[in-house]
């Protein structure tokens, strides 16, 4: 890491809850939580990521074919749940939520692995992602492959 | 889904502007961005989680063992980054940063794949944790395994 950054001040929000800033959105055929399936490999459409202009710059690296990570901000989901029945069976035994990848617990970030298959400017198409219409995005990472590959 | 989930109004925050409320810290020997490892696994050392009590039952069904995925806020990351050179190596072309796994980006937020090997009440200690002393964390999910598996 250069020295210059290094030596820069921390840049702490000023309280202790730090503010998210949506770069995008998802354009999905998705409209309801209850016609998403439970993950992306499960029967979920393509869709749509479409970009804010101001971070055109932080897409430019990224191509069809590519494999990333999407983060996400479930919107959708409630916050004040602690455990539920996994995948909403009943059946099976109340869950820890961080033991689930349920979307309803205190910061419910979405994780999503998907192939981008097609870019036009500030929008993406990618494969099998279980976002809702409307969810907004926070972030795009490459999948990590062997350490030589970094 | 039980239909009285996805029949209630949606839950949106009042702004466009999603904030976190973090579960809780991370306890590491790790003090300076320029003593941390670039990923977990070249030579993070082990760190604490250290939650808040408020979110005991949000933990109860992870055990020493399990290996999770860690989402933290890298509180002192530059948000105002787009583009890098990769590894900090200058030699390398500069990359939008979400071709990148670079902590300053937009929406830094860290995501560690971590094996759990002691709980100690609201205390996890976990192996191989790039993440700064005093990063707040955001959620733990477990990784996903077969479909069968869910």
């Amino acid at each position: 890491m250069p020295e210059n950054q290094s030596t820069q001040p921390d840049r702490h929000d000023q309280s202790n809850q730090p503010v998210l800033r949506p770069v995008g959105r998802v354009e999905s055929p998705l409209q309801r939580r209850q016609d998403a399936p439970k993950q992306g490999d499960e029967g979920a459409p393509d869709a749509w990521l479409v970009f804010d202009p101001g971070v055109e710059r932080a897409l430019r690296d990224l191509r069809p074919g590519d494999e990333v990570l999407v983060l996400t901000w479930l919107d959708r989901a409630d916050r004040t749940v602690l455990a539920v029945h996994p995948r909403a069976d009943a059946d099976r035994p109340e869950t820890g939520v961080f033991a689930t990848r349920s979307p309803d617990r205190p910061n419910p970030i979405g994780l999503h692995r998907v192939e981008i298959t097609e870019t036009d400017g500030l929008r993406f198409r990618v494969r099998n992602l279980e976002a809702l219409d409307g969810t907004p995005v926070l972030d795009i990472k490459p999948t990590l492959g062997a350490v030589d590959e970094r």
